[in-house]
């Protein structure tokens, strides 16, 4: 039997699956072929939950004497957007120059393709992996994430599944591959701050109390001092105020309320707790320092309201794990990654709480955009990246869990 | 024949006439039944513009050999709002514990009932003033004030009418018949500034520009400092943010612009021009000192916006005409009334640009709501006031213009 071990193959068979969030598409029936020849065993777990779309995910394990590896992905794809805009269509995998078209091709049908190649390779060059190879593979990452990666970690486990490290194919590099792998995440909360007033006539302020000077103040206190000049590993926290809302039509009018909507890229100096508690604070003491009138002290009346959940902030401490990915992209494009925990939340965050996570995968550029595509030597060189990772990570002595 | 002596009655017909913007529901009919007794000559002219309701007007001159006084004001109300809140009905005149009720009691169709009552009277006394007494009326002050004063004081003065001095009967005494003369008016201007940044993820803040902090500064700068500490005549002049508006409602985006609207009431200290010189100036400033990133300056992009026209300021000069309604509220009443220039605009600002101009009426406790009523006594006693003025004011010699 033909084993999957071309990555352009595998990405075909992928793309040609219309996959858009929350349809399988036929992607996971595609990744059953390419998986069973391997050794794999598969199950496809369909999770549910009010008012979201069912989603059908994937689990399949290659079991093996020693460590277990997990690959995490996603199959689902962003929609195509104006689809007469490609110069390609978006689910025909067509190549030109050199690069495949479609949708998925890097974000990240093109990640999970290239891994079964290097496992195809392994298992074709020597046997396979001693240890053991999972693919975690949800079909909800770009839609609510409700039925995905969270679901699934918690249905496999509870299986009694238990993973040494994962490696997670997402898009990392921003220009070429072999720039960056991440090793962490900064935390992400969101919330809005409402400043209550007392609506009147413009022309009769003392008889009002506008709430726009009291938001000015707070804004003001969530912008400085900045919270923090960066860590060893991270970026500087940092907060953008998204939107600022009052709604009045009226010049005439004074309003009665006042609402700025805010987000924090929170690094390893806090926690979703200590910056929580930090925002109160300069809320708090910009609400008491706020004069509304000349000669007049009035602590300014807010509100803060924290939306969804916070994501919590990560860094992989596992340094073999994060050497060994290094190493295998050093050996193969000849020069080291950086270690990055730059950019926006990833599933990473939700591994991290089974295993040590690392993220690895083909250059992000074309990502959601029309025109979506990879170069043919990128997904030969992520392969072989993925490849020697393999070959390395289980080579080596594992206290296994 | 009957003359229209008693403002209680005049009232009352005006009440019931139900000339809520643009109708002229039988109003300025109502008063020419009531002004023909008295000598005076009637218009009624029309006028028109696209986009608007035509709009009735009346213009009525009693010529005497003399001076010459203009009476202004609206018989046009505003809506009732809910009827059914009313504990009586709306555009009954149904009188209640010395109150009588009904929309326009106080604003102002209680005024032109008051004025007419003291004509009538001083023509049944002493054969009326012995200069010219004018009624210039419209029926479009609490709408667009498109075809109203305005065109009705171009229409006149085209006619070759001449003025010496004009008093709008608008509710002027916050809490007592007798509280306050409006003398002058504050200035009023509106204007939003827009900050264009550049959208982008809130992950990656280097590649986007949000416009928000940028727009704080500037906001801040329209703030503080104050304008001015008001002047003898004068409030300080104020601003108001009336609105801020960013709309954006993903907290993962950081948004493209960010707009703020404010309006400002300025007082002599200031031209339309030197209040707009003064904030275009204050903008300049702040977008310049704006730094955006730690260590990186850079200029805010920003836009000024003045909204429709602006209200000049003004301030009444004609101290015998203030103080000859003064003495005559004094004598009416027993106290001198304050001498103000403080609230929004009224169809004053249009009058002192033909004549000197005063405003004096009834108290304002209830315009505009439900229940809009006015004691009788106060009637009398507005109709006292008004018989005293005219008497008083054409009793002294004027140099006619």
């Amino acid at each position: 039997m033909k084993l999957p071990t071309d990555p352009a193959a595998n990405l075909a068979a992928l793309i040609r699956c219309p996959s858009v969030t929350p349809a399988e598409g036929g992607a996971l029936t595609a990744l059953e072929t390419m998986l069973k020849p391997l050794g794999f065993a598969l199950e496809r777990p369909v999770f549910s939950e009010d008012g979201t779309p069912d989603i059908e995910n994937l689990y399949a394990r290659r079991s093996g004497n020693g460590p277990h590896l997990m690959f995490a992905g996603h199959t689902d794809v962003v929609p195509v957007g104006d689809e007469t805009a490609w110069t390609h269509p978006p689910f025909a995998a067509e190549i030109a120059n050199g690069e495949m078209y479609g949708r998925g091709a890097v974000d990240m049908k093109g990640g999970i393709a290239c891994f079964i190649a290097a496992v195809a390779r392994h298992v074709e060059k020597a046997g396979g992996p001693k240890g053991s190879v999972s693919l975690l593979i949800t079909g909800d990452e770009e839609g609510p994430a409700i039925n995905g990666t969270v679901k699934l970690l918690e249905w496999a486990a509870g299986k009694g599944e238990k993973w040494d490290a994962a490696i997670v194919g997402e898009p990392t590099n921003p220009d070429t591959l072999g720039d960056m792998i991440k090793i962490g995440r900064r935390g992400s909360i969101s919330g809005s701050v409402t400043v209550n007033g007392r609506q009147g006539h413009a022309a009769y302020p003392q008889l009002a109390d506008n709430p726009v000077p009291g938001l000015i103040s707070l804004v003001d206190a969530l912008l400085h001092p900045v919270f923090d000049k960066g860590t060893k590993d991270f970026q500087p926290t940092n907060l953008e105020v998204t939107s600022i809302d009052v709604g009045n039509p009226a010049t005439n009018v004074i309003p009665a309320k006042a609402t700025a909507t805010f987000n924090i890229r929170f690094n390893d100096t806090w926690t979703a707790e200590t910056i929580q508690a930090e925002i109160h604070n300069r809320l708090d003491q910009a609400a008491g320092r706020k004069k509304y009138r000349p000669g007049k002290k009035t602590p300014v009346d807010y509100e803060l309201v924290w939306r969804d959940r916070p994501s919590h902030v990560f860094l992989t401490r596992d340094e073999r794990l994060i050497e060994t990915l290094c190493g295998s992209v050093k050996a193969t494009v000849g020069r080291k990654p950086a270690l990055s925990t730059s950019g926006g939340t990833s599933d990473a965050r939700f591994i991290k709480d089974y295993c040590p996570v690392v993220e690895f995968g083909l250059v992000g550029q074309t990502m959601h955009m029309v025109d979506e595509r990879v170069a043919l030597a990128d997904l030969e060189t992520l392969t072989g990246i993925y490849q020697r990772f393999i070959e390395d990570w289980f080579g080596q002595d594992h206290a296994v869990g």
